[in-house]
């Protein structure tokens, strides 16, 4: 892992992004920012070395393939998020109502969305991603977008619940909130939209402006005591 | 343009989805395919000549480059309904409130992305869509998301008006359409969603349950009279 000789094989294409990260965060970060740029296909553990300036026995250290850092990439995109929803859908119904839960999960997951390195979202619909190495990922997608259609569900107003079952719901909302992935392909999103995207995700089940408003407000006390 | 000699080369890997579609047809299909299949820095217009069975000369005298097959391939997603929206926006308001508008225009638009040859709609975010080649592509997608906003805005409550720009409303609404791709990667959509989705776009702008059944009921007179 000799990171300190940078300088080792071609020079790199980009600083790192943190130049205080750990060799792997360096390797995390130099794929992600390939896979994004060239597609999958196209880069190879190689080329991530280079830009990261080890050599590619030091990054077999780390990672055996690349598959197994687009793995973990895509892992950290939909983890916290899970993480998140888990604890917040605990606190249902006795510390939180279910639209101020709902709220506050598809605040956090716009939030982390906003953040993930090169949008790394991006790589969601890739062909490659649909091979069974990636099952890891999927089944943690898939269980944030159960928790979005649960928690959808409770906070939805009568007519929406009867009407719409709770699986579509929850692929309904987290579509929606990944919308954040898609505005970082045209523009930087900005505070304002974590609240359009959530009030969205409240209305699509039916509820009314006084309703997404105290959802609003109760939310952001269930985050700072709670979560 | 030899689709009279099938054998040449390799056998093809796949049959054709209809035997009587010209070559162009022919060959669109199967570079659908592979693109989805295996991403499109690892498909070769060679490969795509071999699945139709044809000579890749042939392919040539019908698109220069694989781009060109990708560009024409994204546009068939969009296009029809942007032609669409095009037509009923024209209708608001003499003809049709912005809610029974904006109602049909999502559920033609989902119809559409429901059956795009092997859900091209998966190729969007791939970094090579981001070329500059592929403009019109987003351009033409950007003007699908423009109406959306006009018409969302238009028909969104009060509340909602006020406190979502229609540019916001726009990047809402077509992302939720989209869903189509999503769900069409783990089952196949049925004509439950059409309504579902398109039901949820107007929720998103505000609208009770009473002025969406409303506006489902005169976006049908609207599609079987006018458009």
């Amino acid at each position: 892992m000799s990171i300190t000789r940078p300088r080792q094989g071609r020079p790199r294409h980009t600083p790192p992004s943190d130049p205080g990260a750990s060799a792997r965060e360096q390797i995390l970060d130099a794929a992600g920012a390939l896979f994004v740029e060239r597609g999958i296909a196209s880069t190879s553990t190689r080329m991530i070395a280079e830009r990261v300036g080890i050599r590619q026995a030091s990054l077999y250290y780390h990672f055996a393939t690349k598959e197994e850092i687009l793995a973990e990439l895509l892992a950290t995109s939909v983890r916290p998020s899970l993480h998140m929803v888990e604890r917040i859908q605990a606190l249902v119904p006795e510390r939180a109502t279910p639209a101020a839960a709902l709220y506050a999960v598809a605040a956090m997951d716009a939030r982390t969305l906003c953040r993930t390195p090169y949008n790394i979202g991006t790589l969601y619909l890739l062909p490659e991603v649909r091979a069974e190495r990636f099952d890891a990922f999927r089944a943690e997608r898939g269980r944030l977008q159960e928790s979005y259609g649960t928690l959808g569900a409770l906070a939805a107003a009568e007519g929406v619940a009867r009407s719409v079952p709770a699986e579509r719901i929850g692929e309904l909302l987290i579509q929606l909130v990944e919308v954040v992935i898609q505005i970082r392909r045209s523009r930087e999103p900005q505070a304002a939209d974590t609240d359009v995207i959530a009030s969205s995700c409240l209305r699509l089940c039916g509820l009314g402006e006084s309703e997404v408003a105290a959802a609003r407000d109760e939310s952001r006390v269930l985050l700072s005591r709670w979560v």
